[in-house]
Order: C-alpha cells, then structure tokens, then sequence
C-alpha cells in the first residue's frame, strides 16, 4: 500500500487546476501525470499539447486566482478538497479506474471512511419500494454502514432518510451549491450532521444530464456493494448496476413482481446473476468477508513532490511523418489504439501521445475497450 | 437405451401384486427386484423375508384376486396402467430415484410424451400470483409445452386452467376416485380432454398429508424443470423445489416483493441458485438446451422374462449369528449402513439382506444418505 499524506496547499492548487481545464477528465488527468511524472510538468505542457492536437481555439487552463477562489468559496460553504493519495480519500474510490482527482466534501468526511454501501432505484417508486429502502437503509445502518446514494426522489431519498442518524452519503452530479432535485436541499442538509455530501464537479456547475451516469461511478466506486430495488429497464440505477459491476463491486438486486415494469431492470440483473437480496442479513453475509480483506491499492500514487522523470519521462516527441500517420487512420469510426499502432507502423508510445493531444484539444473520444475516434 | 416393451397382462398383474403389498414401497420395489432378479421371485420370497425380518403379522400380499378387481374397476373408468419400462412410461420419471414401478394413468397418456414443465405453488396465492401462473402456463402451453401440476387451489389450478387447450397433466396423492380437492373434480374432468391425470395410488385410496410429498417427487419427476410462482417458508412447493435440485431438474423460481410473506420461499430459492423467470421465454431458454438431449435412462430395466439368478442371485442367507449381531446394533437413532456393515463384522450383502426383511417387516425406517433405523 502507498504511503498516503496531505498535499501542500501549493500542490492542491495545482491539482485543481489541472482537473478544472478545458478537455481534461479524469482519465486524461491520470494519463497526463504518468506521462508528465507530475500535475505541475502536466500543466505546464497542456498549451503545447492542445497546439500539437489541433485545438480550434487555445485551449482554457484553469488560472490559479480561479482555483484559490473555488477553494475559498467553497470552504466558506464547509466544503473540504481530498486529492487522490490523500489519507482522507475514501480508499475503495482510489481503486477504480477512472477515480475523481479531487473530490469536494461538505459534512463529516469521516463518514467516508467507514463501510459504505449503495442503495438506489427508481425515481417513481411504489410504496413498497419505498418501505423495503427504508428498512434496508435502517437496519444496514443499525449493523454499522453508512449508506450511499444519489439524493433523487423515491428510492434514493427513503434510503437517505432512513440512516440520517447512523451516516448517509449523497453523492451530487453538479456542484455543492447547485443541489438537484431542489425540494432535497433541506434532506441534504440532515444528511451532513451525520454524513457528508461528495461531488467531482466545480462549485457552481448546473448538473446536466450526462453528469448523473459520471456522478453513478462515485456511488459505486466508495461502496462495497450496490443494493437496486425498483429499476425500470434502461434506468440510471442499471447504470450504476452495471458501473458497480465493472469495478468489481457486489451488485444486488431485490426480487419484485414481474407483473410491475417498475421491477423489470431488477428481475433482469437477477438473471444476469445479482444477488437477490431481501433483508440486510443477506447483503451483510455477502460483504462482511470482503470487507475483511484490506482494498487492494495500486502501489503508487501521484508522487509527494514534483519528480519528473521519474515515474513516466516524457519520450522524445513523435515526428511530423509519425504524426500525419496516426491522425490519417483516424476517424469517426471507432479503431484500437492495437490497430493505430499496426497500422500507423508507429511506437505504441507515439500513438499515445498523440492521441493525449488530440484529447487535450478536444478532438477525441475515447470508447470503451480501448476504442477511440475523431470528434 | 433399454428396449422397452410391453408387459404381458399377467406380468402386469404381478407388478401390482408386488407394489400394493404391505411395507412395499417404491425403494423396497426395486431393491427387491433386483435381488431377486424379477417380480414374480420377489413375490414368492416375501412371506420368507417378512418371517425372517420378525414382521408382528402375517405380511398381506395383495392377491391376484384384488390386483384383477383394481385393474377391472380402474379401466371401467378410463384408467391405464403403465410399468416402469414400457413404452408409455414417462422417460424421465423413469429417471428418477424412486420411480413408481406402475402409474395408473387417465385421460391422453401421449401427454406425458410431449416436452413437460411443472407450475407449482401457494394455494392461498395473490391475484398477481395468479396472474403470472396463468400467463406463464399459456405462454408454455402456446410453446408446445405440456404444464405439469399438482390440482391444489391457487397457483396449481390457475396453471392448469390455463393450459386446458395445449395439454395439462394433474399428479394426484390419492386414487383417481378420490379427487382431493373434491371442488377441482370438474377441472380434473377438464384436463383429461387434451392431458392426463397421473396417481401411483391404489384406486380408492384418500390421500392423507404424507402422500402430498411423495406425490410431488412424481410432479417434479415428470418435468425437465419446476416453476415456483409464490410459496411462503416451509411449503410443498418448496418440496417440490427440493426433490427437482435432487433430481437434477431445473429449478426455477418468481421473483417477489420481500414484503409479503408469500415469496419468502420463492426468493429463498432464488438465493439458493434458482433461476429467476419472469416469463416464458426465460424457462425455455433454460430447457431447450436439455430437450436437444435424450434423456439418459439406466441401460437396463426389469427383464421382460422372469430370470433368476441373471440379474442378481440371492446370495447365501446371512447366519442367525450375523442376523443377532446386525440387528443388535440397530435401534431408534439412525446408523449409516456403512457403520452397520463394519461394526457387524458381517458381509455386505448379509446387511442389505437383513435390513430387507426388516423393511418388508414394517420393522425399519430408511431416512435420507444410507442411514437406517429401527421402528
């Protein structure tokens, strides 16, 4: 396990910084700092690497007066910045594969660390739903959990209200101060004497609709589990299903009346061989040896101090020849970054660092199972 | 395979001689069988092994008179009678542990030809239940599947009711003259248009509580898989659920809402590894795959002609000694055959001899994985 301590303040600022700029994501960020052995070498390349990627327009790096002012904007709302590789950084989220940089925290983060686990569903729960959240929410929070959820109507809301007094998580798709749906204001704020409020985004962001299923990466990336009651088909708590899945996580589904659309994404991650799941005993049997096991931390993390060179030097740049190659091959059709690098008959550290300028530009899209395409 | 063949009428006389005789069951059947090499010398032998095993009374051999009367008066009312081994018996029911030697069969026996699945379940079943068991059985029903059940109230009924016109199949616990209960007779006479009714019965014989269970081993053991749609802790369909696991049957279960008690077996079965159906095309998934196969029947059956001494000769009878010291070693508490047969110092099959005539005695209890003990 890597050692874990604070960043300096000058360090977080930069941290900001790098994950507040145009283009840069979560994934890219990581790429950048492997590639660069730092945020500081990062920054001070993005400008160079847009220019190479083709950036329409000069590409917008978050100043430094802009992150001090987020920080004290939102510290003066109670809000507090965990960096990855910093002790208070909840240690399962560190694991998956994309791990917000920063995450902005209001209330007890210490909640963070206890076990956590997720339960949501649908927005248009039945009465029955909304009972068996509550009582799921209780008595997993009797048993020492703090539960997670997405602050929504319905499913999501019963479970928070049911573990106000034991420790809920709401994990927000916009900003602290842009609370969704607003009629929960006054929940989220019982929520954060017990529990805490988390979100990646910037104070201030509006959450729109393609933030809830990034937002759904955090409520499964801090749990051990994720419980679904009540799922239409093609509903976000599939998604969070699904993303819980992928990271490894337990996906548990409660068993409901076929004859109820409103159990047809449940019934169907049941077939899909989630753990059905009736009381909390159930979900307790099934975590409690996992949670014996200490997470399984990558090795390394963003290094203390500014050491470039030393995790990832960045390699002599691609050649003009080299770059017309790789950008040739690509299009809108998505092609393995495999194929790029046969095709293109370039090193595979060439094709990545173009593709890392085209992403800084704002020029790519990255699929799933290294798939990427032209924007 | 085996060739299966027709019984002559007086083999088919002794086969009802041998299973409607005292402290016969379909176990001691077989066994007897096979150690005598035929039914016939199981017949003669009995009065010996129930003497030698210390039956209080004379053993009642059903006579040749009554075996005569039974099949005189079932045929009158359309019943047939088929052996384990002929060509009408239900190739997978032959497949089972303990495969009633003769079934008595009424309506259209090539019903139990056609591909079978089991709907069982709460008799004081919800509207939904109800619901479900209807749509399920008239989707199989449309499939080509013949619906297999046990004619009690709620979910049994509604699988059959609604699988009247493709073909339906009603295992009974008592005789076919003792339809239990007496409100579904109308239904039962329904059924036999285009399916059958299946007993192991003695014509007149009222079903009592224990013959509920023994019935549904037939139920299950007719089917290449059971349905459960509702059952609450405890029930027979939860037997039923059981027997179909041991017999290698798919099991599959309906989810429900964990708040009403009527799917706690249901959803207990689901976490047990039952697959999750919620409409048909779910359990034909899971089916066809095993109709493509034939079904993998024990490659010799009874012998078409007596013969004694081909299959297994009656060894030696076991010395008084051995008998002393093999049944001094039993008592009420449960011993494993095996322990018998080391702690006696005593053959094998000087055990498996003595426990016989015991068994036909009415002296021995055989409870589940090879252990005995005294009544």
């Amino acid at each position: 396990m890597s050692e874990r301590t604070k960043l300096s303040e000058e360090q977080r600022l930069d941290w900001l910084r790098l994950i507040r700029s145009d283009n840069i994501g979560p994934r890219t960020f990581h790429d950048l700092v492997k590639y660069y052995g730092g945020v500081r070498a990062a920054l001070a390349a993005l400008p160079g690497l847009a220019r190479r990627g083709g950036s329409a327009r000069p590409l917008r790096i978050f100043s430094r007066e802009q992150a001090e002012a987020e920080l004290k904007v939102a510290r003066a709302a109670g809000v507090e910045f965990f960096t990855l590789g910093e002790p208070e950084y909840p240690s399962r989220l560190q694991m998956i594969d994309d791990p917000p940089p920063v995450i902005a925290v209001r209330g007890k983060p210490e909640a963070l660390a206890r076990p956590l686990v997720a339960i949501v569903g649908s927005r248009n729960a039945s009465a029955a739903g909304v009972k068996f959240a509550e009582r799921m929410a209780g008595d997993l929070g009797d048993a020492g959990f703090v539960v997670v959820s997405g602050l929504a109507r319905g499913i999501d809301a019963a479970a928070h209200r049911a573990s106000l007094a034991t420790g809920t998580i709401a994990v927000l798709a916009g900003g602290h101060d842009r609370i969704y749906p607003a009629e929960h204001i006054s929940l989220l704020e019982k929520l954060l004497v017990e529990g805490a409020a988390v979100s990646e985004m910037p104070f201030a962001w509006e959450p729109r609709a393609h933030d809830f299923p990034r937002r759904n990466r955090i409520i499964s990336g801090l749990s051990v589990g994720v419980i679904v009651v009540e799922a239409a088909r093609r509903s976000g708590s599939l998604i969070t299903a699904r993303l819980a899945g992928e990271q490894g996580r337990e996906v548990f589904a409660v068993p409901g009346s076929p004859l109820d659309p409103r159990n047809e994404g449940t019934n169907g991650l049941l077939k899909q061989g989630a753990i059905p799941v009736t009381e909390a005993a159930d979900v307790i049997a099934a975590i409690e040896p996992i949670l014996g096991r200490s997470p399984n931390l990558p090795s390394a993390q963003e290094p203390q101090q500014e050491m470039p060179g030393l995790i990832g030097s960045p390699e002599p740049e691609p050649g003009a020849d080299e770059r017309v190659r790789i950008t040739t091959l690509l299009g809108p059709t998505p092609v393995s970054i495999d194929d790029l690098v046969r095709l293109s008959r370039a090193s595979p550290t060439s094709v990545r660092t173009v593709l890392l300028e085209l992403d800084i530009a704002g020029r790519l899209e990255r699929h799933g199972a290294g798939l990427v395409s032209l924007l």
